[in-house]
């Protein structure tokens, strides 16, 4: 199985164009990118300066001072050359290249001899490097800068970051690894494990898998290596608590025995992207079963409808089957963004569409609700209830906030949806030798090569309003291929045409596989039916019992104060009812909102009583939902996803 | 208004006999005050050492050593001595007379010269004595060791405590109070008020109302005396945000403007049992009003069903109106406790029967909750709905223990629950000079002199399992006075034998007065409707929105998995049909358990699906509960106060 049965276009011959991504990929070309670079070099005046410019520049010897926050800062400008980057695949823009390649420039110049690169230790004192791979995130830091090389390398085809990469990644793995009188460690967050199998793709150098494949496999070996650092090293525990002490960093048992999600849900969907790059690198089968059995236990018991992951505030954390609460949710944006990394692989691994609809749900849910929808604002905790007063009185609510915020020094969300959104290309599309797969609707258009010939496929939709989707194949001369056509796991009706295929074709592991030969010039057209739907939870799940959350397409509802004033713990929906769409083109940029009837429980007539013998008023009512994504962006008020019924069970 | 109606019967004119409370009763006097006796000896081999004895036998110059344990340890001692006490007026016992006698010996021996007696500062150095009045317990413990004294002397008729208590007061009156060169201060956590107007009724002497007096129109005044006093001496501040800063203390406002529950649970309810009593003292409608007020604000909005109180772990507070979370829930026992103790004084105010719905609510439900049936293991938090896995991994419910623990070194809760049980005769009966009043219906007999015949009036029932309520009032001539027989504010049936009076008598204020002439030998019979009654909570009340909880007379139920197996989540109750009840001996000592039909809602058929489109598959099922006090004592599992239903809204 651990083949990569597809892979993903080159950038450069993707680009989504109209309709709902380009608006997201423009809003971060044109607001998130040059505000970002402003927080690099501490002039994005109402956000709190970054250092990290700073820290470069003294790491470098160009200027006097000390290193200014995070351990971890760094990653802010790897992050931002690659989001950067993918931007210039499809919008070549000379002036943000210049800023990128000085910015190369200057972690070039930081580069150590031996080819260390992380600032907190060149300024602080290289005999203190790699004596906290637990805490202070050298390991990360590479991991960021690999990621940020490759995709420079692929987008400008300029070695020169990539260099340094690999330069790093050289001199780390001369410190560490499983050798005599080398480091026995690993990261203490990871992402060193996939980047190094993706700069191993780009150069072709094993070395990389081998060190990737090192990082994997220790992890969690007794004696524990975390154990010894801190000891070694006088490096105190963060966690104090023993749930937590080595959880937290999946560190406390061998990879082969993590079969489930647990501690720091971005580390842990992270890592087990690598996991799946490593077991697809070297071919380990029981490795790649380690990944899919982690991820059917994450989809199926420890997910937000939302695609959000980590449900509580301690630790940013997993925290055990069907524990799933609304208020109290962090469902960080990063962790979401990571789900979506792993999803991918595991796509390219298996061609399941059922990894593409978990893609999906993060994508349009908790990855994009981190964003204002003007590009400026960030939430890095995605609540699926909010009650802004509680927000403030409620001791465990305090990290929920009920409006998004600027810009913080500890930036890792927004950057890291921005690097997300300007390469979506990259998840919407797949090939293999004579299959081009299409993950996700959005318009635009993608370039490979099938079968020896050249075909660009054109696609035009409104998606996710609109399930009508236009696919135009154009091509040289009559090419056999099979175009494969995802039918979402949500979709129960669609229809195809122009396919030449029967009407009553049936989607196998979630595609429509159209294999023919194809007229230089075809079309076809994909309709997925777009009925709102009335979603139930797990029974088991004790916060969503009793409720319903609607949907329409990937996208996750919610009702909001703005639409139906305060107390929407009174409102209770009619499961039964066919709720009613409609595109408002000027609520909230352009939404298909939904209509539902209902009924309010009225709170007149209690008074100053708390319990009363049973007893209802209620009136009917219509109840208002929007996007889940876009909750929030009209001023501070109540939001649910998830609502009470009138049914009697 | 602020004109005491009746006040409680001599505790040595009151006997709880036969019945509920005489079970409770007996258990505190068997088991948790030797056991208590123990821990504060260090000899209680399973619990952790107190150093209360240890404390005070170094400040009494008797051994060597350091002061061991919190700064509030000496009320340990008070409160134990308080509670035996109490049992010694209904269970003379020279062996627990002598070891009060010989505590009392040991504190009068630590008392210095000029009255003070605080074992902290005594060991500590007394340079430092009324420097940190915000956090170190000197005038909290005080109080205690007034309240130990009034009951002791009450009892015993020994002055010997009494005059500890008085020299103490005097000496802090010395020090602290309005004249120019005494500290302006008040106490941190409150019960000194209540303490001092309860010393000056027993004594007579007004300066410990006028001490009272202060404290309480002192608190929050300008500039903020805790604020002075952290600057001047140097006390950190435990709380450092603006919302808990003052809050916590009820110490950022005067208290005419706190009309609404806020800060620590405790604090604040021992805070207005003191407002209430210096209204009293005073005369001052205006003060009373601010109690009245707050009382309506806390029963009204921030009251558990349960007469739990304090909502929120984080400095066991008070949050704000209707955020009342099951499973989150702090409802310190001691809390409700407090909340006794205010509603008697509240009651005494003024005759009206809410004071004592809520009082009995409390009784019977938050403050029991908080032992076992063997009276070994305590809860300090009573939460209204558990799961022992969200117990253990849910870092917001780490405070909630799924099962009753042993004594703790800081063991506030178990001998404030072992005082109040011990003097519950003086919360069941009160008396003007005209009228006896019948609050509580407990077995057991009260005696008073009405109009200046001495009578005897004695109570046979087995509430509340029973609403059958026999009294026989005895006499030596015949005597005109009024019984009041409250009528619970949840009886919307009773029935009324032998009073003479006609059968639609009506209550006034939550009691039924009967006045006459009775005769020496006469018997009512009191017949309160007990059928079960389905409750449902302000719609407001996020967290118990749709749901419903069952209680019979005062004692509210719940689901255990005991019962009903695991997932409550899952059940689903028919609030419109009758529960069963039934007494069952042999269950949990011996309760009236209920049954109730519903559906169980099945998980069956889900798999590894967390979402699915709205569908329900359920079966039949009688749901069966049980008292909430009783929970937890048969191991562990889920429980449940609030249920779903099968109810449309």
């Amino acid at each position: 199985m651990p083949k990569r049965l597809v892979h993903p276009l080159p950038t450069s011959d993707v680009r989504i164009g109209g309709g709902f991504w380009q608006c997201y990929q423009e809003l971060v070309r044109t607001t998130t990118i040059p505000y970002q670079w402003g927080a690099l070099n501490d002039e994005a005046g109402d956000a709190e300066p970054s250092h990290c410019i700073h820290n470069f520049r003294v790491a470098a010897g160009l200027e006097e001072g000390e290193f200014l926050g995070e351990p971890f800062q760094d990653s802010d400008l790897y992050k931002w050359i690659e989001a950067a980057s993918w931007t210039l695949a499809w919008h070549p823009d000379d002036e943000l290249c210049s800023k990128v390649d000085s910015a190369i420039e200057l972690i070039a110049a930081a580069q150590q001899p031996d080819g260390y690169v992380d600032t907190y230790y060149i300024i602080n004192g290289l005999e203190g490097r790699f004596t906290n791979l637990r805490g202070k995130h050298e390991l990360y830091c590479m991991g960021h800068l690999i990621e940020a090389a490759c995709a420079n390398y692929q987008v400008t085809g300029s070695r020169k970051l990539l260099d340094v990469a690999c330069r790093y990644a050289d001199c780390v793995a001369a410190n560490i690894g499983p050798e005599e009188g080398k480091i026995h460690g690993y990261p203490g967050h990871e992402i060193a494990e996939m980047a190094l199998v993706g700069l191993a793709r780009l150069t072709g150098e094993r070395r990389y898998v081998d060190l990737a494949s090192y990082f994997v496999d220790q992890r969690g070996q007794s004696p524990l290596f975390f154990e010894w650092e801190g000891r070694e090293h006088g490096n105190p525990f963060r966690w104090g608590d023993t749930y937590m002490k080595y959880q937290y960093y999946q560190a406390g048992k061998p990879i082969r025995e993590q079969r489930s999600p647990e501690g720091h849900a971005v580390r842990d969907v992270y890592m087990y992207s690598g996991v799946a790059d490593v077991a697809e690198a070297t071919g380990d089968d029981g490795l790649f079963e380690v990944a899919e059995d982690a991820f059917r236990a994450m989809a199926g018991r420890q997910m937000y409808i939302t695609g959000g992951i980590g449900a509580s505030e301690h630790g940013e954390c997993f925290t055990f089957d069907y524990d799933l609460p609304n208020d109290t949710a962090y469902a960080e944006t990063c962790a979401s963004v990571g789900l979506v990394f792993w999803c991918r692989r595991m796509l390219e691994l298996t061609g399941d569409g059922r990894y593409a609809d978990v893609m999906e749900r993060a994508l349009y849910n908790g990855t994009i609700s981190g964003m204002s929808l003007d590009g400026t604002r960030f939430f890095y905790v995605n609540p699926l209830e909010v009650d802004p007063e509680a927000c403030e009185k409620d001791y465990n609510k305090r990290h929920v906030k009920p409006e998004r915020q600027k810009w913080f020094g500890c930036a890792c969300c927004p950057p890291n949806l921005a690097r997300l959104v300007a390469s979506l290309g990259n998840y919407a599309y797949s090939a293999s030798e004579d299959s081009l797969w299409v993950n996700l609707y959005a318009g635009g258009e993608a370039r490979c090569t099938l079968a020896g010939v050249p075909v660009r496929l054109a696609m035009q939709t409104n998606y996710p309003w609109d399930g009508k989707v236009e696919l135009h194949v154009d091509a040289d001369e009559q090419v056999e291929f099979e175009l494969r056509l995802r039918v979402p796991g949500w979709c129960d009706e669609f229809s195809l045409e122009g396919a030449g295929e029967p009407a009553d074709a049936k989607p196998e592991a979630g595609y429509l596989r159209i294999r023919r030969a194809w007229e230089p010039d075809a079309t076809v057209v994909l309709t997925l039916g777009m009925r709102p739907r009335v979603m139930a939870a797990n029974p088991r799940v004790v916060d969503d019992a009793g409720k319903v959350a609607l949907m329409r397409g990937p996208v996750v509802y919610c009702a909001e104060q703005a639409d139906n004033g305060p107390e929407l713990q009174e409102l209770r929906l009619d499961p039964t009812a066919e709720p009613e769409a409609s595109f408002k083109p000027d609520l909230l940029g352009g939404v298909v909102a939904l209509a539902c009837p209902g009924v309010r429980i009225s709170d007149a007539g209690w008074g100053d009583e708390l319990y009363q013998p049973y007893h209802v008023e209620s009136a009917p009512t219509t109840i208002r939902l929007v996007p889940y994504f876009a909750w929030g962006n009209r001023g501070l008020g109540e939001m649910s996803v998830w609502l009470r019924t009138t049914a009697t069970v």
